[in-house]
């Protein structure tokens, strides 16, 4: 099992990139690592590299302004590129990235490729809910606009993702609406929840927002318009909450403040239990991870994408694709 | 100056909503009140009605499963089409209700009908940030299927409202987008963009929604699906962050748990802070309560309504609209 981490790619790379697979190492990780990127900067920030890692020089990086398509034309050595080659032949198992997710998603589909009978790979997202398990949300980013049957498609990804990682058999999908009740919603989600009624697939109905986190349903689907606009409202507030928590728990002393702390860590959707956002669709594993990743997401992430690999989803969503078309 | 008040909507009416309207009294609000509903029951609840206070009795309410307008058809004295009838005839300077969200539009609609110009209502609700000032996010839930001119049209009324409620000149306006760049978004934010930056507003560009609690904007506007994901999320989350410091804090002291209360209360979109959701758009002055809302919820907003009648930011909306025809 090899996984390749883009080390050149994120607000904080290439340092908090090689710390995350550090770790990942010194914990008895069981993947071996292929570190892609600039040889000599990762060889002085990292001296004693050990055998399960080695490393895939590029100096070429997709920056976060640029094009992705213009960029990956021109760099056809980008970081994040000879990862997803990497992957396509059979030299990786998965991939990992924290740079430009538009980048990451053009060299998903240039070089896997989507799984036969996909249109539209998604970026799914875990978020947390009040009980033991996540929620796994899609689409929040990949397509802002999109047609009913995409969004069968998506649940489709979701529950194959969810079944083969979460080991949780015929996982509950939901539809993201703004009512409980069928009739509920804009053109899209009154047309999709009626495709998604006749699926395969064992949906629940419409999921509002904020019963999203209560966990009614395992896998919820929504245009990536939509779910963006949700992801980032719970990054945001989030980190607001926290902050006025900690402002008044430091005057109440520090064990105070490190409880709380560790009572809400889960609830950001940007902590490292939700490390990384698998890219559903494409032929191979390819996880997003957040811009601002930090060493302990992207350990976590690497172990996200080892059980990625482990668990043949990619399989499972073609079978998923063709009972569903019986 | 008189409110009107529905007592018969709502899921803690017709008690918390009669005693939201005493509450009110009790502390020397200036306004007169007129309570909409059953007679009888208001006075077995309310037994010693101050002179500031009146009944309209009706034993007519619309339920919160029925549908709007076969329900307002049917049910001519329904307690929310008279607080809506009670404005029209200027007996009222305005009124709140915390039934059915549907059923206040449908008889705000007919009775007060739209400001000329205006071909959209929208629900808007203020939303804390991390500063003093609130956000006010338009739609939430009014028009789930929208045009860009749509977006221009919340943009206006919700420039007025802030400018009347919250003394700011020529408020910052934002549109809720998944980017900051002008060419991110779907097809409605991409030509929204343009007919924005050529408007009569202050608009300050795309808004993320995890920016949106950071203040940036005095009003972000947004199609009401994507507006209510947003509202539903943020309740969502809050209860369940919430929830689990709550949890903790308990077991670390009856102080600690009252002063982190204190300290994130605000956050809550539901919370008496943001008690009500002004209707724009319609002829006359009617905020929509939470159905959830309880007596502190209803006090405040009878404040709200009683500053939007003051204010008379209905005026200004229509003069908003000819200055940016021009």
């Amino acid at each position: 099992m090899k996984i390749a981490i883009d080390v050149m790619g994120g607000d904080f790379a290439p340092q908090e990139l090689i710390a995350g697979a550090k770790n990942y190492l010194q914990n008895d990780g069981e993947a071996n690592l292929i570190l892609v990127g600039d040889e000599k900067v990762i060889r002085e920030l990292w001296v004693d590299i050990p055998d399960k890692c080695e490393i895939y020089h590029t100096d070429e990086v997709v920056e976060m302004g640029e094009h992705p398509l213009h960029a990956l034309r021109k760099k056809k050595n980008a970081s994040v590129a000879v990862c997803a080659r990497l992957v396509k032949q059979a030299k990786a198992d998965g991939f990992i990235s924290a740079g430009s997710t538009g980048a990451q998603m053009a060299a998903s589909l240039l070089e896997l490729g989507k799984i036969t009978g996909i249109e539209r790979p998604a970026i799914s997202v875990m978020l947390p809910t009040a009980g033991e398990s996540g929620v796994l949300l899609l689409d929040v980013g990949a397509n802002v606009d999109v047609r009913p049957s995409h969004l069968v498609e998506f649940a489709l990804m979701g529950s194959a993702y969810y079944e083969k990682i979460c080991g949780v058999e015929k996982p509950k999908i939901g539809l993201m609406n703004i009512g409980e009740e069928e009739a509920k919603g804009n053109e899209l989600t009154k047309t999709a929840y009626g495709l998604l009624k006749d699926s395969s697939l064992n949906f629940v109905g419409n999921v509002e927002a904020d019963h999203l986190f209560q966990g009614k349903a395992n896998v919820v689907v929504c245009d990536g318009f939509v779910g963006n606009v949700l992801l980032k409202t719970s990054e945001g507030l989030s980190e607001l909450i926290q902050g006025a928590i900690f402002k008044t728990a430091m005057s109440l002393g520090e064990e105070t403040l490190l409880q709380l702390k560790k009572s809400i860590k889960r609830f950001n959707p940007s902590s490292p239990e939700y490390s990384a956002a698998p890219l559903l669709g494409v032929n191979g594993v390819s996880l997003v991870c957040h811009g601002k990743s930090k060493a302990p997401v992207i350990t976590n992430a690497i172990k996200l994408a080892v059980n990625c690999a482990k668990s043949n989803y990619v399989d499972l969503i073609t079978k998923e694709l063709t009972q569903n078309q019986k």
